[in-house]
C-alpha cells in the first residue's frame, strides 16, 4: 500500500497530467498526495473544473502550454492521441523536463514521440497496468494504482539516468516499475490484456440473456472488462493488431487441446 | 447485505450440512447467524473440528445418523459424491424435514436421488453460484454468499409448498431464489460458470512467463477461477460434457467473428 512517507524523493515538484481521465486523473491525485505540485490539462474545461472540484490538481487549464512549468508530464490522452500530443507537450516543455505516457500500445507512441522530441527533453514510454472499465474524472482514484506494473519502455538511446529517474517516480507513486522493450512490451500486454479483453466480449456474447440471472462471481469478474470503452479498445486492436493475433492463435491451440480432451471424455481438463 | 433481523423465520430450527468444504462451511455459518442449530457432517473428523473451532457448527460428527434430528439438510460434498450421499441422508432423515444439495450439475443428481428418495422426506435440487478459488474450511465465509443467486431445480412432482419453503431459506440465508428446470439449469450453468472456467485455463496457459510480471487487474480476474480445485472442475466437465460443449460452440461463433474483425482492420471489436 502507498505510503507518502516512504517516497520523501523530491521529484518532481511540479507534475502536469494532460487528459484528466480516469488513469490521468488517478496520477494526479497521487502525485498531489506525494507533495507535487499537480497541473492538470485537459481540452475539455469541464473536465478541467471537475478534476479540480475533485481536488486532484492543483492548477488546470484547456492549454497546453500550462506544461510548460513541469519537471514531469505525463499525457494520458486516448491511445488515438497520445503520439501526437506527447509531441506536442515536449515542444512547449522547459530543458531538463521528463516526459512520459501511458498508451497501451508502445512501439508506435515511441518511434513517433522520440522523432518528435525537441533536444533538453527526456521521454520514455509508459504502460501502467491499472484501471478498470470505468472512465472519466468521476471514476479516477490514486489506489488503482497501488502495488499494480507501471512498463517503462525505453530505447536504446534513452539515457539511464533517465530510466532511473522514472522508477524512482513509479515507486513513489506506489507502482512497480518494470523496464522492457517498446515491441516486447506490445506483445506481452496483447496476451494479458488485449486478448483477454476479446475473451471477454466473446463470452459476453456467447451468454444467454436468461443465463445472466444466474451468474456468480466468475461470471462477473470474466465479462467486466468487456463492458470498458469500445473506443479505446477499438484503437488498441487496430494499434496492435499483429500481436494480438499472435496470443489470439496461443490461446486457441490451448482451447483447442481442452476441447478435444472434453470430447474425449478425459477427466482433468 | 443479510441482516438476520429482516429473516426472523423459524425454519430451521435444525440444520445440518454435509461436507464442510468452503461452501459447506458458509451456509453452516450463516445458518447459525440466522439462530439455527447446525449440525456439521464430514468423513473426515479433523474438518468437523476445525469447523467447530471455527464456529460454524454448534455439533458435529463424522457419522451421518447425526442428520436425523435436523428440518433442512444440506448436502455439500464434491459433485462426485452428492447424490450418493444425498441419497443415504434422505434415509436418516425424520419425516417432513427437508434436503437440498449444492452440486454444479443438477439433472443427473435430481434424477438419481428423486429415485432413491424416501416417503416423508422432501428433496428439492439447488445450486449456489457462489464462491471462489479457495477451497476448504478454512475458506468459509459467510459473506460469498451475500446476494448471489441460489438456482433450485425443482421437478413436476415436488410439491409447491416445498419449494416456497426452500425459496424463503434461500432469502433468509442472504441470497436470491431462482427455479429453473434441472436440464434448463445445466445448459445455463455451463454458459455462466463451465465454459469460463475453459476460457480462464486456457488464457492462463496461453500467457508466456515473461508476460504474466506485467499482467493487470484483467489478467488476475481472468485467470482466477483457473485456479480453483482441478478434480472439482474435472467432475463438472464429464458430467456436463454436452451442455459445455454447445456453450463452446457459442463462444467460438463469437470469438471467430471478432478474429475476422481484427484480421480486416475493422476498427470496432
Amino acid at each position: 500500500v502507498f505510503d507518502p512517507a516512504l517516497s520523501p524523493d523530491a521529484f518532481p515538484r511540479v507534475a502536469a497530467v494532460v487528459g484528466l481521465g480516469m488513469i490521468g486523473g488517478s496520477f494526479a491525485l497521487r502525485l498531489r498526495e506525494c507533495g507535487a505540485r499537480v497541473i492538470g490539462v485537459d481540452i475539455d474545461g469541464a473536465v478541467v473544473s471537475a478534476a479540480q472540484e475533485r481536488g486532484a490538481i492543483d492548477a488546470g487549464s484547456t492549454d497546453l502550454d500550462a506544461v510548460g512549468t513541469a519537471d514531469l508530464v505525463i499525457v494520458a490522452t486516448s491511445l488515438e492521441h497520445v503520439a501526437r500530443v506527447a509531441g506536442d507537450a515536449a515542444r512547449r516543455m522547459r530543458r531538463g523536463a521528463l516526459l512520459t505516457d501511458v498508451g497501451s500500445v508502445k512501439a508506435p507512441i515511441v518511434t513517433a514521440v522520440t522523432a518528435a522530441l525537441p533536444a533538453g527533453v527526456q521521454f520514455v514510454g509508459g504502460h501502467p497496468m491499472a484501471g478498470n472499465e470505468r472512465q472519466g474524472i468521476a471514476a479516477a482514484d490514486a489506489a488503482l494504482l497501488d502495488g499494480r506494473a507501471f512498463v517503462l519502455t525505453p530505447t536504446a538511446a534513452t539515457p539511464a539516468a533517465t530510466v532511473e529517474t522514472m522508477e524512482a517516480v513509479i515507486a513513489r507513486v506506489g507502482m512497480r516499475p518494470i523496464v522492457l522493450d517498446p515491441v516486447q512490451h506490445d506483445e506481452l500486454v496483447a496476451q494479458v490484456s488485449h486478448l483477454p479483453y476479446l475473451l471477454s466480449v466473446a463470452l459476453s456474447r456467447a451468454i444467454a440473456d436468461d443465463a445472466r440471472a444466474i451468474g456468480g462471481p466468475t461470471m462477473l469478474e470474466m465479462t467486466r472488462v468487456a463492458r470498458s470503452p469500445t473506443a479505446m479498445w477499438a484503437e488498441i486492436c487496430r494499434t496492435n493488431r499483429a500481436a494480438i493475433l499472435r496470443a489470439l492463435v496461443q490461446f486457441e491451440h490451448e482451447l483447442g487441446r481442452l476441447r478435444r480432451n472434453l470430447e474425449e471424455g478425459a477427466l482433468v481438463p
